[in-house]
């Protein structure tokens, strides 16, 4: 295979001020499944075209927000390589036995971002019972719900030290950057969007005072109709809506973004561009950064720039 | 980067017998935009979506069908590992120089694919004037037009040992192998798509007694709705219909199939799953061909089978 | 109100050799909604955009087709003017009482077409329980299920003496010729679509040897998105896939046909001009007929041409 | 036919401060075509799938803002009845000769509005040159253009007295009143949505202190889809973007807003529900106007309501 190294992001754990409200907003609204809990009470859910064993994890706790971001690599040797360039690097990072608090995944590492995020890095997961099936498979094997979104795709990271994150995450984890918004000197980068893959985004970083703050967590549509169908939706259930329906400047994609009960940002997306490695960077001025974000209204609210969990 | 070695099918030459038809269909049709001729009289064309020189190749001929296919690679580095690899696989090639027939491209390895195809494999090609753009980029320069093809994404290739030219795209080329359909005996692979990257196949591979035939090329469009405007298209411009507007149960694409002036099959396609390497292997039984290539009507009919240039 | 005098086809009864595998295809497929059953048995069905009583009635019975097709009117006193006109027309018909057969309608009006078919008109129906709501109101009460039909639209109904008929439901019952296709002869009209509104049509007529047959009943999505999703539903549930996706010429409509469990034909469709009665007659000639009812293949096959209940 | 008496609003006459600038912003944005040019240098335009001679005026102005909205009636008996009914409602009216200022239109009623709108009421149009075809007609006699809208829909109109210009509208010219948003008091209507057909609306009044002022014309898109490519064309080229994309709780409609060149307001929109006569009136109370009008976000904003021209 030609996808090498780092896949992508498929693991996220989210904190939760309300359990039972945000698993209804999980799995009505949005349309992910349960797939079971843990014996500290954590939910562990999936969306319906992936085949790893969960890649949603709502916890339980008295603040919203992040508790860590998970890539997954092409095999045991690769994470074996990246333990050794991490400890080079010089970032700290702790081993996480297989089976531990992540049902169906094998060892972990879990590093301290710069940014003050943690990153689990790992390369086993058990395949999830329900998955989009594989000998003469329909095209679902049961039928989308909710907004019915395809998968969990990317997060925003809100936090200090983006560039050596940004460092770390390309020239160890091996990941590309895509897109960059300068800042207003137009040296530094103040937004970074980094993948491992076709995706214009696994994770991007925004340059940030508190560290491991969590901007939003993405989720993939199939089409600009479904978007409009996600805003339905939300109004119909009294969803906090935070912006679009929208199209961004950045990665192209079309999109709207809400909050869940906790108040932790989602977005639901789709279209985009495919990235591919050979593709030059696209860059945007600060002065640009509106429409690069908001490319309809052009202009950022501050809600959307500041508020973060 | 984590896209590593080959990176898509990138470049496909197609012989044509009417070459000013051709161009119509192409441009006017499928929204191709012409780069610019060549000293030889071929037409060089793009999909506004690519960053590449050019991607479709059309050359005045007799006969139609395929002249070559074309993936990029990494680097050149790359290329010379991929030429040793070859030659010990024992494939004949030829080194095509720089700049040579094919305008704003480096080196190439011509290599003979024991189905009777010949496989041109690059690492460097100029960036097109005609870009998507990279500062403060609008969605497009241009608007899209005709059915508004977003890139060139792969092709299905019909000949003799199947099964040698898959071992070799898979184990040196290092493809991955996504869906199968199996033939009647159950064992045998009559058909199998390869891919370098998140799409579902790049170069899909049809077991056939004539070599170096050629199915169909096939480009992206952004939804199921461009498809219905593609068929729309295809209707009032007397365009020759094959099948469709459909889906495939094989990457799940949405999907219409036609031909162009010189009888060479085209599909415009959309949605599809994203494959990942570490993604099970999807394979159909001989007897559930009809649902995987034809999802709707389940039933093939021998045109499809059949027709190739 | 300027819609005046008959305003929609607005109420069909179906017979169905199997009732419940009948209700759980025009439930859980089309998404129609049970309203009640009949002490003889009968299922009342309606739409979730529909506020009258009921539109779908299915009969068991040992033959399927159409018992009778209904048109809404105005007023009571509309029907009485229609029961004189029809009088003086010479047609046949019956008066059923209030609340008989139909529950929920008021007295109607059965009229025996002269091409064997029952038109059954009528003023009055009780508002459904589970309307789309007047006060404040959602886009929906409750999410739209299965293909998620708005409505029953229309049926083409094949018969003899098509003329006559056309001319009592134009002269009579006040309804407009939207699109025609001429017979072999260049004079006669093979096919009309007759409408009470801006709907392309309410009912279509075919000539036909046959008395009393339905080709099939229409109902209404939102666009060629949802066509595609009833495609997707037709193939997963093993439903009998007639013709489509695709589009016809005539109406412009986007469209797919498929049958019931018992043979009846469906259709699901979108788009389509509106049609007002200052617009000219469209007028398809025979040579023509293939593209204006198949506009990507333009060609009728013998199942759709000949295969009526 | 069952569309009787008043059949649609048909023309309007927009004044622009700038007749170039509104030219190529309502041709090669929106996508109407020139028909031609009047002797006083008035242009008439037209959207592709109208029949009618022309239905946009534009008039070099100072002041920019809707000059006249028109009505087609049934027949010219109608209109000499609705010439009678309006003297005895008690507004003054002026007649227009045939050919005069509007080539292609018959004689025309200027109607006085109690809100300090002109209303002209015509039943005579000749046929457009460029018109959707009525021979074997494909579904567009030439590719749709930039927004691709498909006709004049509806104006919303400010000022005084709507009650007063509602019930001659509907009383005397024979609309229906199919939405309402209540006031404050909950007993009048500060809005009301008035049609003569099955759209939602032709012509909606807002209680306003200044007479004849115009809030926005409305022109039909296809789909949601086509929406979220008007969006894209608003910020490729510019175009002051008002509200959306979004969708309406009124009238359902998915729907953006935009200003020409001049600061006319724009909207162009998709879907919303088949209105008929005998649908019971959907009802807004004051404190749920937000959600009535901007369905995702539920909030007003000033401009929105009080910028008009």
């Amino acid at each position: 295979m030609t996808i090498r190294g780092t896949l992508r992001a498929g693991l996220v754990q989210i904190r939760v001020l309300d359990l039972e409200k945000a698993v209804i907003h999980y799995t009505e609204r949005l349309g992910l499944d349960e797939v079971c809990r843990t014996s500290d009470g954590r939910v562990l859910l999936k969306a319906y075209d992936e085949f790893d064993h969960h890649s949603i994890v709502l916890r339980q706790a008295h603040e919203a927000g992040m508790d860590l971001i998970g890539l997954k690599v092409e095999n045991d040797a690769f994470l074996t390589e990246l333990e050794q360039k991490t400890k080079e690097f010089g970032l700290k990072y702790e081993s996480i036995p297989a089976n531990s608090d992540q049902p169906g995944f094998g060892r972990r590492l879990a590093v301290s971002l710069p940014t003050g995020h943690r990153l689990d890095l790992y390369a086993e997961v058990a395949i999830a019972e329900d998955h989009p099936g594989v000998k003469n498979p329909d095209i679902w094997q049961k039928e989308p719900h909710g907004m019915g979104v395809l998968n969990f795709d990317h997060a925003l990271l809100y936090g200090p030290n983006t560039k050596l994150a940004a460092q770390y995450l390309t020239e160890v984890v091996g990941m590309s950057k895509v897109e960059v918004v300068k800042g207003p000197d137009g040296e530094s980068d103040l937004a970074t969007w980094l993948t491992c893959n076709n995706k214009a985004h696994d994770i991007a970083l925004l340059e940030h005072e508190q560290p491991g703050k969590l901007h939003h967590i993405g989720f993939k549509l199939e089409s600009w109709t479904e978007i409009g169908h996600a805003a339905d939706l939300i109004s119909i259930h009294d969803i906090a809506l935070d912006a679009g329906p929208m199209r961004h400047g950045v990665t192209r994609g079309q999109t709207i973004y809400f909050f869940d009960p906790s108040g932790n940002r989602n977005e639901v997306y789709a279209g985009g561009y495919a990235h591919f490695p050979d593709m030059p960077l696209r860059v945007w001025d600060f002065d640009h950064v509106g429409k690069g974000v908001f490319y309809y209204t052009r202009a950022l609210n501050e809600r959307f720039l500041n508020v973060v969990t």
